[in-house]
């Protein structure tokens, strides 16, 4: 049997980015400034103008919050990917390719913490889950998933080996197996990714999503907040409605 | 072990249409008619008006082509999916969910003269297949593929079983399996998807994409051309440039 | 002097339309019906459904509302194109060209009754006006938009005269004068659009915008209303936010 | 009479940008290397892999060139506004408000060489002029411009001073105006905005642009090849086809 390896985070890092609060604030500002509103360009114009970002956000103006982008990396299961391509606007993705290299076997495995439970009551919409109390579930739900794996990430070597197309070799490889993927978006689009994937009972609109993209979505939360704590914080405080 | 249905094709579904050649002629006409450009949007006023589609297409002249709308329902396997869904403007998307409803067993398996065997001098970006010559080789590689497709599905189906988050016990369903999905667009977005999903040596930007994709795209083009008989043959006669 | 038109309106046509609130529904059922979604598609299942679809603007469910389109036509002054332009997404435009053909001198007063003196307390974002009490002001005011009016088409088409390039010979005309325009959108951006460009205030996020555009705006919302009342109902009933 | 100022230019200045070639290579390659894709995030990577940048160019693989940023301030006249916002996708804008803010008597003007004589065999799509070699024509131009922007600028005032809303005050105000908008766009987008608007004879796909957004578009190319000059260069030899 092939060894795989097992992994339950989403791993994020920034590569880069560009604007800041400031950026927001002299975007902004153009409207009434037209010219000289770039003098607000400069780091500390975030603060002292952070009532002009909480308007912005919650009087729900939100161009002034695509003069920024941050771009990520991350490593996440195909079934987060699934979700996230979804999201088509202020979003650029470039991706693993099954097609032109030999996937790793790096496979998803839930933490035990994970909430995985179905409760009564649960309905399409607004899914609701508990902790798995049984060990034996938990060990059971994991050994199913890796043996998942492992048959199957053997018979997509074997695949390999006979000379097939890699784009087909492929197809018989769980969505549980990791891909890697540049994202790069901005401010704007980010906090309509965030007001849909991260599950908060304060929003305003309260979002259902999967655990594992809510998991991925918390740490680019936390991401953003470092280059844009103001802005992050009229976000929170305005019920998490994306401007 | 579980029954598992297994597919060759992508079927793909005319929903709903709106438009057609003579719409491309009227909006166009809106830049030199202004008020009086909706005279033209008449069904026999797109043959009039060939050499106008023509002129548009050749020209690049997009917008025109934006106000009219298809509607396909696509069944597909996942690995087509994760293409296609990277097409984000001009495409709307609501597809079956793995959190909301038990997937049904049915995947996806080459036909015999899928061309799949790797040729020398493979390269990413331009991959080149020839058909697998032997019987044996195809006979173990769907082999490969469905006892894989079975081995996950009987998984899934003791996770949910036990209880487990549908969205969680579905992670080791493989790529293969199909998906429904309703997907609209319109004509110009729909050739930027033609253009890049269909192989045709004589385009004047030659693509090289999945073989599943590609047959699925042909499908769509045969839909479109129904609909839009000027702006198709125009899109081919200018090398399947995407306005 | 030349002859000119003056309008107090913008008068908009619905071309052409696609879909129907049992669209929403059927494109809505994929994510839990999958393949048998489709027979959702026909008339009567939406207002049988009209519960889903309330659910659906209510959880910000957006992508159900994108598989419909409509196209307007619109003549309205170029004060107004220049903001209506602005929305990106999910929207087409195929406008009248001051390059290609001699603009008609169609120019914008206000009715009488447009709400246009400022008032104590008038701030950027938020902006208020009161009818105007004073015939003389009101008078002087149009006669001060259409002595430029008259003025500058004059000189328009003397600039034309000398055989100036059409696109320079206009750049003495007042963004009050009309253009056709056509625009293609769908429920989903139509109701983004709606959102921001009519003020009303019982909206759960209130919009300030420009009188005409508002005016704009609810007609092209009558026309929605017609085609899809059940979301649209329940878009008012869910406080105007855009799904 | 008001004073007026009247400029013959469009200025444009980089606020910020983000990435360079590298970013271009190190995204692409993701495709390939996967999680080991950000070792090329290194600016000398752009010229070691300018092949690969070529090759993105030439096969039109446009993903990659989305995970960069260009920030710029333009002060254009609206007539050049009214064009560059028609590009809607990877274009972000925030312009001078007319309603919450005076505008600027600064008005745009033709330079003495720019082409302005209609030539015979004119036709829309490929509208072509020569250089006015009449003085007097050419004075009679700017006379005819100038005074409309006087003489609409000063009944501008005449509104404001009456306390007309400034949104309504406006409408005689001629589209030679001059804006400030800001813009951030990423090179993809930027690509797709100067294949259409810079006219350049040995284009692939020629265009025929308004000479003053050729003349901004220029301006924009210049500082888009300082921080991009493998990429810039790889457009230029595949014919100024956007990826």
């Amino acid at each position: 049997m092939t060894e795989i390896q097992t992994k339950t985070t989403v791993d994020i890092e920034l590569i880069q980015d560009m604007g800041g609060d400031y950026m927001v604030v002299a975007a902004a500002k153009v409207s009434t400034n037209g010219i000289t509103a770039k003098e607000f360009a400069s780091p500390e114009k975030g603060e002292e103008n952070k009532g002009l970002i909480n308007y912005l956000i919650k009087q729900r103006h939100g161009t002034p919050f695509e003069h920024s982008a941050l771009t990520f990396f991350v490593h996440a299961p195909i079934f987060v990917w699934r979700e996230w391509h979804r999201h088509r606007i202020g979003f650029s993705y470039n991706e693993e390719s099954g097609r032109y290299k030999q996937l790793e076997p790096v496979f998803y495995l839930p933490d035990r913490e994970r909430p995985m439970m179905k409760v009564d009551g649960w309905k399409p919409g607004r899914p609701k889950f508990t902790r798995c109390e049984s060990d034996l579930i938990y060990s059971q739900l994991c050994s199913n998933l890796k043996s998942s794996y492992e048959y199957s990430y053997a018979n997509y070597l074997r695949n390999l080996d006979m000379g097939i197309d890699p784009g087909l070799a492929r197809d018989c490889l769980p969505v549980g197996i990791y891909s890697g993927c540049w994202v790069t978006c901005n401010p704007r689009s980010l906090m309509a990714f965030l007001s849909l994937r991260v599950h908060e009972p304060e929003s305003i609109f309260v979002s259902y999503p999967l655990w594992e993209i809510d998991m991925a979505a918390r740490t680019c939360e936390e991401l953003f907040q470092k280059g844009w704590p103001i802005t992050h914080k009229a976000f929170i405080e305005n019920g998490r409605v994306a401007p």
